[in-house]
């Protein structure tokens, strides 16, 4: 007997057990593998985020160099992936792209076996940046970027490779806590579907294709992109008031507030948003900031609602010259920590996920010869 | 709060409504729409089971003709989707091969708008067969195969293409049934993993790719090619008896037999090996059917263990000259059309998703600093 679902979606169900994150507890928290994402975003790095997300804990400074060693080993495209790359237009959306390149390194580099699964992981984790970037810059510029920036980080080898110069130190520690803050989010729907995938025992490439091609949903990944297009309109604060109030008024959604999950506030918003501020002032390009922080405070007060993550990336990403249809192509690069996680977990304690189903379609009908229809 | 799960993988339990098919009503049926596949496997055509999946009835003589013309029309691959295919090796699993060709497709043949979806799941449902052969003849022979085949049918089109020649009449009617009988079944991993991408409102591109890379896993595609690694080793059915008693005294897994969904018997089984036994005949070439005739009553008398869809597959495809590499990529070629029609129900009426989990991770942690660790 298959029991009843007590709500859509699987809201509020239990899909299975994890060790990797929590989300919300107190209404407010995210936590890795214990450790609040606060701290982690105030005092560590991506590389050592990365690794406490794939290998469970906090690296050494040996450990940590080694991990880097092997991941920034990694950026390098092989001839036969640039040139499935080179085929892609330019008008195609970049996640599309990333779901692309992920499914043909796998045809390349197969995993093999799930002994070879960090392996695969590390790659995927050093490589993705470097797909986008190529074929962005390839489709868009006809420019065929050098993937050997020399760059000690996996933000400042997007952004070296993207602009094709070095970029600054606020850009660098920018890129690398914005890359902490997307990490990892517990049983999201990439993250499920990466599972799911996982639970058939296919391969990581497989499991990590179909979670990009879950995060390229509007209602997943991209409200980061919807706000941008949305705060960019406006030529100033008041401006900004004016047509949030109008939208709230024609109750128009507006991209980038509430969450699923946190039900106080999301812990990750304060952090992006007082380095959008720094990086507003090394601009001296006050706007894009002033407008978002116009909005946030309006939302706050007409609706209680709070802003989320994706928020104030959005003016953080631009001010760092980031066009806006790579932004969540940054999450991937981020969340791939997380997905392959998940995966090992999954495949670690396996069994298959298949639920069933409420039956709402016709009673039995017996089949009519197509001439008597 | 998260209720607990009942069990793993989310067994027994509902994860949302369907219209689309029944599985296992009284222990041992299998419905689409409401028709009772057995029905369907013996009187009509898989063409007729594509349009009554997709579009929720049988067609009319005159839809029907139409739908064919239209699938049958979009059998070509665009010159980008060859070159991408020429570039996978060999050694590539075939469904990592489909994972690519779909999502490149998407790449170049974007959706783009929901209103598009009838159109993009017929072109995969067409196109699918092409890429999968295209790919094995140009990487296994140095052959670029023509898609131009003039079959009337999905299942000849694929054996032509393969062959080079035109099949027979038996072994047009044997895909065709075979395609008939893998179209579709409810909420297994595969679709529910294209469910699970479908909620976030992706393109059906990224969900049809999600579910090829899960139906890869060997926990679910893949059992009929595990069956056939096994017959074919015996030279005699006393040999294959004999083996499959060792088998069960080692407690060895046989592919091929019990389901996780049925109780009394897989309705599919019966079917096959019927045509399968022509096969043989047809053939002159007694010696596989037999085999798997011995097994399955060996399995019956032994275990109690009934042989489902999968294990008369393997000697059918065997029969039709079908490297068993591509027994799992025909399972694509048919149930394309099941993962589609869920997809459209799910947009239809969507909730993302978003499951809870348990956690059983570490408790709260203070972060180190590197030099402290």
């Amino acid at each position: 007997m298959v029991e009843k679902n007590t709500g859509a979606g699987l809201r509020g169900q239990s899909a299975g057990q994890t060790a990797i994150c929590t989300v919300g507890a107190e209404g407010n928290s995210l936590r890795y593998r214990g450790y609040d994402v606060v701290e982690l975003a105030e005092q560590s790095t991506f590389y050592e985020v990365a690794h406490l997300i794939l290998h469970g804990e906090l690296p050494t400074a040996a450990e940590l160099e080694a991990f880097r060693a092997r991941v920034d080993g990694h950026r390098d495209l092989p001839p036969a992936l640039r040139e499935v790359l080179e085929r892609i237009p330019a008008s195609a959306h970049p996640m599309d792209v990333l779901r692309t390149g992920c499914s043909f390194l796998g045809n390349i580099e197969p995993e093999g076996d799930f002994s070879r699964q960090m392996d695969v992981a590390e790659r995927l984790l050093a490589a993705l940046p470097s797909m986008v970037v190529y074929w962005y810059r390839y489709s868009h510029d006809g420019v065929r970027a050098d993937t050997d920036t020399g760059e000690d980080t996996i933000g400042g080898h997007f952004l070296h490779m993207l602009h094709g110069t070095a970029p600054g130190d606020l850009e660098r520690r920018v890129m690398d806590v914005s890359l902490i803050l997307y990490a990892e989010h517990e049983f999201n729907a990439s993250t499920f579907t990466a599972r799911v995938c996982a639970s058939t025992l296919s391969d990581l490439h497989s499991c990590i294709t179909a979670a990009i091609g879950s995060l390229r949903g509007p209602l997943h990944g991209g409200a980061n992109e919807a706000a941008m297009d949305m705060i960019e309109q406006y030529a100033s604060e008041e401006e900004a008031v004016a047509d949030v109030l109008r939208k709230l008024e024609a109750k128009e959604l507006i991209m980038g507030f509430g969450h699923a999950v946190y039900r106080l506030r999301d812990p990750r918003n304060a952090i992006i948003k007082e380095w959008s501020r720094k990086l507003a002032e090394l601009k001296d390009d006050p706007l894009l900031f002033a407008v978002s922080d116009a909005v946030e405070r309006t939302m706050k007060e007409r609706k209680n609602m709070f802003a989320n993550a994706d928020f104030f990336h959005a003016s953080a990403y631009h001010y760092m010259g980031i066009p806006t249809k790579l932004f969540t192509p940054i999450f991937v690069m981020s969340r791939v920590t997380g997905w392959a996680a998940h995966c090992f977990e999954q495949r670690a304690n396996n069994r298959i996920i298949r639920p069933g189903a409420d039956y709402v379609g016709p009673d039995d009908r017996s089949y009519v010869p197509i001439g008597d229809r």
